[in-house]
């Protein structure tokens, strides 16, 4: 199968392109960067040298569907919800890396993105492609809604805890740290070296996009409507994000028993590794990897419960798990070409 | 005056002679180390080349109160314990940075730090050195306990919510994220550059030994006894800490009031800078300098207020505060060698 | 077919577990490490969970050969010396990652190595494993010694230029720079976190064991004895090597030819990347692969040859030129396994 | 005295700040940004907050003359050119910081910089003021051409070499490292977060513009007209350069030898430290201070020296040496405000 990739210059395309490499059943077709149409793709990327040669394409949804058997849009918001009507009517099917099919509600979508949401029709047709957890949806689906970084890292870690009727679920608070590729290849101080390096940061209090993401799924999940406190910080490190997730008990139980229930909940999910009593996980114990770590503990001074959940931010959270949602799309096992082992060290 | 310094080899010890030495009254005298006594300072520390190249020394009570006006300890917790007896006989006051000093309870001290604590009779005559709080105290005091790096950060983060009956004293938590130095120059695979760099790292959750120190002085402000949830992690970098704070608030408030509230309790605190609305510190930001800086930021969603409070861990929490103590128990200002603008970038 | 490890719980072995794990016809068989034998491995790296939680082992040659058709030895330098000649016996082929059977001449080896060479018997059968250079001798050998990984990068940069006659092969001067992890994962204070993070060091001038191994290999490929001048540096990043290569030539010519000439030099190395005039590697372009890349540069003002040649340590500096290896010694395309695509940013 | 910043917003100027707050005979002025002026600085830059509210001004020749003493002016290249014969003739001294009034060849500055020189009145005028060099020319002067980093650390480490009858002169190698800040703080892909973080990139091969000025410096101290070879390397790290040197001796000489003649050399260079034989300085030994540290080495198989000469960029390399030369310029001991201990680790 030829998968075409359009936004062919940020990181999300450049670990699809890596990753796509490796995968017994796919090959890269078309790469799309209306803005470097015409240059080589090595030549922006040099670490593609000999490798991926190939010219970016300027963006054609005839063209693209011919050529291609998948598309990933790997686009800035406001970009794809443009695109994938068009792609859809020339018959083929998309994975949206960005958040534009992400939010059911179209207010929710302005209020936190600050443009126009997608229109109706295809923001009811899109599945949100959590793997893990709406694998069958995924399967039947056209339009994906791959989920967000920190949304993939929190709700993988709360809605084992969410199905139970142990949590206070008034009491969600997620303290996330992320690597500073999150943040894209576009230019900012914020992603300038000299001020980043040596640099802890807090930002967007109260205020990130994938706050309602975050809550969309969450109170699918629960059944009830629910509100969290979300802090976002950037750490100097290229790649990684660990959410850490605090959630009052509403009954006394062991660290072991949470384990127990977790490993039970994801004992199907190759990619999510709940780790044993006193494991913590660390961002680079994943790295390059399309794992989910989990790290458990329940402080018995405060009944609290402590979730600790890391990915990559570029697998996991982003061109990983959508090659995870293709392989369910075309009934190959899910860890077809994700089976890499972390880089380490 | 002259400033011994013993535990010469550390971390702790060479910020000490660093901020000594831009001291106008101090000037350094002694170093003890008994594990490298007779080695040139500067041939452990190539940096002091040409500017301190004095031996170390053997511990040796008397003759230190000889030749120095006071004693800092930068020692392992345990040791001074056993060293500021002798010291305080010998009739020169002393400044520890550990530990032992801290906590009032010697079963605490016992149940966190798994060894004997300090005797009674130099427990009760120990001032805990938080600058800011008890200034009055440690005037009069000859033995002062210097906060530990995590306790400061995030006792001057919550204590002026606490003096308002605005805080849900049972919500408490605080996510703390430090640089790689606080773990000092002992060898370890938890400071081994290639386990650490590129990587974050949750760890000791619910068992970190500073837990007693805070909840001491968290319940001494407050007057109620109170439980903290507090979860550390490791950084990829060298200095500074930031601990992000959450506490639900028991009635609605602005943004705006709580930093009014918190400009107007530390109006007196040089070294406390309240930053405005939308504007919250990064770990940078105070490096090298003594500052404690606070962002406060209250989510109108879930009525929660968060609390982001950054300092140097070696400046603010360890030798620059015992630097502003020495000033305070000299009755110098309490800025005195400690004026250095954070350096940046 | 199912390979040995010996050197269990070091970086190279851990690299070598990442690398066979991705190979089509290899399989991890033992892990062999004295000092932790009985521990499980994702234990010791907890990165591994859930992918091999086998236990480690003691060694023992003829239980290695009966389970496994190849070892791949990983231990610190003396100690491959004393298990190689036990191997051979038992039938088994190995290769060394250590520079035990990197010299032939067994006066050097004690001079630069400090300890005692191995038997002359087995320096003699040893191939040295510089794969692009030695293809043949590698395929019909039973012990590879494995090239260090600033000899492979050096002697990749410098063997084209000596097999004109365009060198001044007195002027070789390399300015070696090397992430941390090449040290290991062995604790000291060089590579202690707080020590070597936004630092540059530069160490063991003129003295670095890796010298004799690239004069013998230039020597050799030059026909003439040649003496460099080696500096290495430590650079604060984890992987990757750069050698900036200097050399004078004897008349004068443009950068376009010498880049012909090398291209031409390596045109059926599919892992050696020469790039086109103006465009210089970084460390960076091949992380996580295979790739030694090229970039050359003549100084018209000087008539000076700049060589910049960069390889991620673990891999053609390690794991991956024994496993590029293997697939020569088995009459594999030497990609076997090794096509990933270097992981950027 | 008052001192005037012109570029108010780079790290040129922000280290200005840093240092004049810290020295007892200086004090900030006017801080002068014309793309930012009417902003408060500590807006800009927070790390400011409660220290230098001050607004940033518009330029004016006249008006700066009057409020302040001395103007540095640390703006990109090509503009000081234009500012300076305006303030010199409102009367007031000059220490620039950018090259333009480095190379007395207009025809060189055309070549490397690429636009228009200064006037040939002004570059008469203009003192280079490497301070250990020529202290005695930049006493009298008006108008300090600040060096560059890079010829800093370069010149100080190969003149005294030259200043003997041993050196080589055509066989000078300068391989050449550097932290990110000298790239300044204006966005660009080479000083992007995940694209250096964990990368080591060589650039401007023998291109560099400060080639000239080395070239300059040294042909004047060695009396002949010296051609070097030059290479720049971006280094994972904020702050620091490194320039390893390797130049060819023209007799034997031990490095014992070669120490006793540079520690003669700089004996009375306060600032310049050189090391015993064996220690080789790394650049966090001299971060924050004005240092320059120099390691030396003769490799006696090659009869080659290696100097290893390390500064702080934005210290040695560029604010402190301004400085410094201010010190010199007023007759005050040069050391005034510069005592700082580099702040290690």
């Amino acid at each position: 199968m030829r998968a075409a990739i359009i936004g062919g210059t940020g990181y999300g395309s450049i670990e699809l392109v890596r990753l796509i490499n490796k995968h017994p059943f796919l090959e890269i077709g078309s790469v799309v960067s209306n803005s470097q149409s015409g240059s080589s793709f090595s030549g922006i990327y040099p670490h593609l040298s000999e490798i991926i040669d190939q010219p970016l394409e300027k963006f054609d949804a005839d063209t693209l569907s011919e050529n291609n058997d998948i598309v990933f849009l790997a686009t800035p918001s406001g970009v794809s919800s443009k695109l994938v009507p068009q792609l859809l009517k020339s018959g083929i099917k998309c994975i949206d890396l960005s958040g534009d099919f992400r939010l059911r509600s179209m207010e929710e979508y302005e209020t936190w993105y600050k443009h126009k949401p997608a229109d109706e029709e295809y923001l009811k047709q899109a599945i949100y492609g959590l793997s893990e957890i709406y694998p069958d949806q995924i399967k039947s689906s056209n339009l994906i809604a791959n989920p967000g970084c920190y949304p993939t890292a929190t709700t993988i870690g709360l809605i084992p805890i969410l199905k139970t009727n142990l949590a206070d679920e008034k009491s969600i608070i997620i303290d996330a740290k992320s690597g500073v590729s999150g943040a894209g290849r576009g230019l900012s101080l914020t992603a300038h070296y000299s001020e980043i390096n040596e640099n802890l940061k807090a930002y967007k209090l109260g205020a990130h996009q994938h706050i309602p993401e975050i809550e969309q799924v969450l109170s699918d999940e629960s059944g009830n409507p629910i509100t969290i406190t979300f802090t976002t910080h950037l750490v100097p490190m290229t790649r990684g994000i660990m959410c850490t997730i605090y959630v009052n008990l509403k009954e006394e139980i062991s660290t072991k028993k949470i384990i127990d229930l977790y490993k039970q909940f994801y004992q199907e999910s190759h990619f999510i590794r709940v780790r044993p009593e006193g494991n913590i996980p660390s961002t680079k114990e994943v790295l390059g990897s399309n794992y989910c770590d989990l790290g458990l503990h329940v402080d018995e001074r405060t009944n609290r419960l402590t979730i600790v959940s890391v990915i990559d931010n570029l697998v996991k959270g982003a061109a990983g798990q959508a090659i995870q949602n293709v392989n369910l799309m075309n009934g190959w096992d899910e860890r077809t070409g994700l089976t890499d082992i972390p880089m380490y060290p």
